[in-house]
């Protein structure tokens, strides 16, 4: 949008104009970790949802899902909580999700319906409704225009620190602001696998064009990154979108709406992986010279899961026969004669040679925490595409093997 | 095969009649390690071949399948070299497959596509021909009837230990033997990953007939078993045989036949697992309740392959909802209200019930060696399907993380 500027602003969730938001311990957590959140905006808003794709839905995907529909796309709040996430946990699980939007609605004013619900933490556990309860009566008081920071904090697992991120947007069609927080940091894969996104904005935007927007922006960040190729039960990005900035986003607009939410997404995104299990360096997997979109994406995904991949970055090992092994078993279209692998701007492996006299220099360029991994299926196709990843270290397992004993 | 019985025997892949073998060190591995093998039957064999799917193919994978066409099925030996994969070699490696081929048939009688060719190590580094020429040499003045031992070794990269195998079927046609070695530890996945087995057999069999019941076999034992998901550029299974047991088996015979070679395999694809990277417990998962076969086999490799999954079951943590997790997304049709989970005897899940007071019991079974965990996917399908797989510890991210430097 050659007219239009987006600059970074503090204030998360609550940059935009109209917004409040609370986190606060209600005790789900044995730790007393704050594990409570709500987002509210001041007015009823559009909203708009991406859900997992995993068969085994969590009680409050179900919920809030439904919620959507009868609703027509709009909300008058979010609740989260954190600790439990209230998956396989049959008929009395639907119970707490419904109970948790009813409370919330009463606190905030609008039907149960009206109130879109997100867990995350142990699966098969049953929720402590009654902590829940007291966390929605305290967290309703606490509401306020700076309690983003709050909300952020009170959404993490094992999750080493928050996140957020807002933008200003100046436009000719005037200025409004795009706000977000997420948490995430194992069983972390694209489609929307465990991790919980929430986007406002105070500009105003139709459910379907919100919806819209939502989905093209996940598919190109949230869906974007990886940590362990896990895909969680629970795991859905929110947008609410309240019009109190005066400025109309119409079909028209899409692009621009997508660039802002895209402002706000792909640093939380990129800070999931940054934040992941056991995670000492942030990978960008760059896939190029497919036959197809779809086949880059199959690449690049199958790179960002590679144990071996993973664990040769983590050790400084520029072991770039990985990434061409991992590449010709992706299922996409790939040339040994033609492929390529460059490591920053140190090329490996090209048309067939491999330069292994640069081997040091690649390995001194792995010493650093952000790195770049590029990778040329050889069709000679244009397909390409770009995912994030991190190392797989042995804090990995240790966290994985005594995350509930 | 009710009129015919296996028994183990001792012997490996010269327990068949008409079967030498040897293992040598020539200096491809830096440690002096044996690193050279040789598999020699007594008169021309049928041979046959399952290659790895990968299509970045190293030039041993082929060189031995251009040989396999040429020869119309038969061979005269096979050579193995471990410490360097000749893979991602350009047209050096090529020439340096055919090189392989070439100074083994002048050693032991026959053309140079009569030789089957394998390697295994790692990839992108230029084979040391002058080492390999010493080694077929020296391998070829060694060839014995009890070298089987010594060529199970010097086939080893990080496997922890050699595999062998052999048996003795007693049968209405007469009694024959199978023999057989397997090398992988690391980058194994199902569909033909980072290993190479080696089968052989006394009893005579035509090409066709030999190349049905491996590639069968190698579907339910070989390709059956996982240690990272990772699949590599070199991984093949030879089967030779020799007929020098004068017992005939035919296509009428092919159920006895691949009996037989599954007696073989199956031990030989299990203690790969068990060997697997970093393991210290070998896990054997079991699907039932699918839609179909395949998507048993989805579900099963999906669990086999989680990180989450394999990471609890080495902290001993009977988290059971990471295994309904990884069923919901592994893309198996699945259904939450009909769903269990049970690790050994003890079910932990069942049609929407947790039974978190088992957890103790669940937590106890988890310290054995042995693991067998069942999934059910809910769909009230017969398809079925069983993996084997290892727990996922921090040794494997130390072994990965510092394999070439």
């Amino acid at each position: 949008m050659s007219h239009s500027e987006i600059a970074c602003v503090p204030g998360g969730v609550t940059a935009p104009l109209g917004f409040r938001a609370s986190g606060v311990a209600c005790g789900i957590k044995a730790s007393g970790a704050p594990d409570l959140a709500l987002i509210v905006p001041d007015g009823p808003s559009s909203a708009a949802a991406v859900f997992t794709t995993n068969l085994a839905q969590a009680a409050p995907v179900v919920i809030s899902r439904e919620h959507l529909v009868r609703s027509r796309g709009r909300a008058a709040g979010i609740v989260v909580n954190s600790g439990c996430a209230n998956a396989c946990t049959g008929a009395d699980g639907a119970g707490h999700a419904r109970e948790m939007a009813a409370r919330t609605a009463a606190a905030i004013g609008g039907e149960p319906h009206d109130v879109l619900v997100a867990s995350t933490g142990v699966i098969g556990v049953k929720l402590d409704i009654a902590a829940v309860r007291r966390g929605i009566e305290d967290g309703a008081r606490r509401l306020s225009r700076d309690g983003a920071h709050a909300a952020a904090r009170a959404i993490m697992t094992t999750d080493p620190f928050p996140k957020e991120s807002s933008v200003e947007v100046s436009s000719p069609l005037g200025t409004f602001r795009v706000g977000g927080m997420a948490k995430g940091s194992g069983m972390i894969e694209p489609l929307m696998a465990t991790m919980l996104g929430f986007v406002t904005t105070d500009a105003a935007v139709e459910p379907s064009v919100l919806q819209r927007a939502l989905s093209a922006v996940v598919n190109e960040t949230f869906n974007a990154i990886t940590v362990d190729g896990e895909c969680s039960t629970n795991d859905c990005v929110f947008a609410l979108a309240n019009g109190i900035s005066g400025v109309r986003l119409d079909d028209a607009d899409l692009t621009l709406l997508a660039e802002a939410l895209t402002a706000v997404c792909e640093p939380l995104a990129v800070n999931i992986v940054r934040g992941g299990e056991g995670a000492t360096k942030l990978i960008t997997v760059h896939v190029t010279g497919a036959a197809s979109v779809p086949d880059a994406r199959r690449a690049a995904r199958a790179i960002a899961n590679s144990p071996l991949v993973k664990t040769a970055i983590h050790g400084g090992d520029p072991n770039w026969g990985r990434l061409i092994a991992v590449a010709g078993r992706s299922g996409a279209a790939f040339s040994l004669d033609h492929a390529a692998v460059r490591l920053g701007t140190v090329e490996l492996f090209s048309r067939g040679t491999p330069y292994d006299d640069r081997a040091a220099t690649a390995a001194a360029y792995l010493q650093s925490g952000e790195i770049d991994v590029h990778v040329d299926l050889g069709t000679g196709g244009s397909g390409r595409s770009r995912m994030w990843t991190c190392d797989l270290s042995a804090e990995y397992v240790r966290i994985n093997a005594e995350y509930r004993t």
